[in-house]
C-alpha cells in the first residue's frame, strides 16, 4: 500500500462561520481544492480524468477537531479506497502539516462517477486511469461512526 | 411516525459552479439553511437549542440528480433518524416542490451534537429537547450507497 | 422617474463572518441575488438580457449599518443610473423590508456591459433593452464617500 | 513613496461562477485574504489593528480581464492610499504573478475604519499605527471609471 497522496491547502479567513470555527461545510470545500490539486498532479502527462468530467456522487465526512483560520494551510492526507467499473472513491483525513502538531480535525470519503458531458452519461474507467488509481491505493477510511 | 417537516430553500445563481450546477458542497449549504430554519420553528416557545449551541458531527450525502439554478425554491425534507444521550441525527431528502414535480436531487443525513461553548463540552439532551425532537422522528435514511 | 424595484432577498446564515455580521462581500453576493431576480423580471416576454450574456465592469459599495442573520429577508431597492452603448448602471439600497423598519444597512451602485460571449466582444444595447431600462431610470446614488 | 506590499492569494476552483470565470464577487474575497495576510504582517511585533477590530466602510472595485482558475495564485499588490482620524484606505491591483506575465485582471479600493467592538465605536488611528502606515504610502488608484 502507497503512502497518501499529501495536499497543503490554504485556508481563508472567510472560512469560519459566526462560531469562530471553520464551518464544517467549508471542510468539503477544502477537499474539493485537494482533488483539483491532487488529481491534476496524478494525472501527470497523461489522461487528465478532470479535463474528462468527474461528478461527486457522495461524500461523508466525520468532524474530529475544531479548526479556526490561520496562515498555515491544513495538510490533506488523500488516497484511493476503491475502484470500480464507472468510478473510483477517495479517503480523506484533514490534519496539522507536520511541523504544526498531531491534530486531526475531519476524515471524510468521497465517491466519484467518470461522467461523458458530451453524451449525457457515465463511462468506463480506462485500463490507464484505473493503473494511475491504483497507484494511490489505500485502507478503507476509520471513521469511527458506523451505520448502525 | 410523523410527516416530515419540509424547508422550501431558496437557490442563489452563485451556487452554480463552472459546470453549470449547484455544486456538490452547496447541497450541505442547503441543508445548514434547512436547519436553521427547521430548528428553531421546531423549538416554538421551547428551548432553543441553536442558542444554547449545536456542533455538526458528520455529514453523509448522495447525489440523485444534477440541479440548476431556477427562482423556485428546493424542497428539503427533514426529520429525526435517532437521538441519543449528546445529540441527535436529522435525515433530509433535496428534492422539488410539489407543483414542480418528483425529482429528487439528494438524500442526507447530519449528526448533530449539542455543545456548551461556555463549559467547553458537549451537554444532554434534556428530557424537554427529545420530547420536541420525538414529534419529528422518522426512517432511517434509504441511500443507495451502503458501507461495504 | 419610476419608483425603484423592489427585491426581497432572503438571507443566509452562512452570510455572517467571524463578527457575528453578514460580511461585507456577501452584501454583493445578495446584490447579485437582486440583479439576477430583477433583470429577469424586468425582461418579461421580451429579449432576457442574462441570457444573452452580462459582465460586471465595476462594484462601488458602502455600508452603512451591520447587519445580522436573521429569518426575514432583506430589501434591496434598484435602478437603472445610467445607460450608454454597451451598457448600464444599477443603483441600489440594501434595507429592511417596510414591516421592519427603516435601517438602510448599505447603498452601491454596478457598471454591467453586454456582452456576446460567442463572438467574444462587447455588444450594444439595442433600442428595445434600452426602452425596458428607461422604465426603471432613478437618481444617481446618494453615496456620503465621493472621491476627494 | 514606497513599493507596494505583495501578497501572494491562492484561487479555488470554486472561485469560479457558471461563466467559468473567477465571479466578481470572489474578487473583493482575494481582496480580502490580501488584508488579513498583508495587515497581520505590517503590524510584525507591534500593535495587531486586526485584533483591535478593523471594519470595512466602503468598496470600489473596476474589472480589466477575465480571469479563470489555475493552480498559480494571483498577485495583489497593496498599499495605503489615505488616512485619516479613524481609519485608512487601501488601494489594490490584482495581478499575474512577475514569471506569468502583465496581465490586470482588477484595480480596488478599501475604506477601512478601526473599531472599538467593546465600546460599540469607532477609535482613532493611534501615533504608531498611522508611522506603521505610512511605510506602506502610494498613489490614489488610477481607476478609468470616475464619477461623472
Amino acid at each position: 500500500m502507497a503512502e497518501p497522496y499529501v495536499a497543503l491547502v490554504p485556508l481563508r479567513w472567510s472560512d469560519m462561520d459566526a462560531y469562530g470555527h471553520v464551518n464544517n461545510v467549508q471542510f468539503l470545500r477544502l477537499l474539493e481544492d485537494a482533488r483539483v490539486i491532487g488529481i491534476a498532479e496524478w494525472g501527470g502527462d497523461g489522461p487528465s480524468m478532470l479535463d474528462e468530467g468527474i461528478v461527486v456522487s457522495r461524500h461523508a465526512i466525520e468532524y474530529r477537531a475544531p479548526l479556526s483560520f490561520r496562515p498555515a494551510p491544513v495538510r490533506v492526507d488523500m488516497w484511493v479506497t476503491r475502484t470500480h467499473g464507472a468510478g473510483f472513491d477517495l479517503g480523506y483525513v484533514v490534519r496539522d502539516p507536520e511541523d504544526l502538531g498531531e491534530t486531526v480535525y475531519a476524515v471524510a470519503e468521497t465517491g466519484l462517477v467518470l461522467y461523458d458531458f458530451a453524451a449525457g452519461r457515465p463511462r468506463r474507467l480506462s485500463r490507464e486511469v484505473t493503473a494511475v488509481l491504483d497507484r494511490h491505493r489505500g485502507e478503507p477510511v476509520a471513521f469511527r461512526w458506523e451505520r448502525r
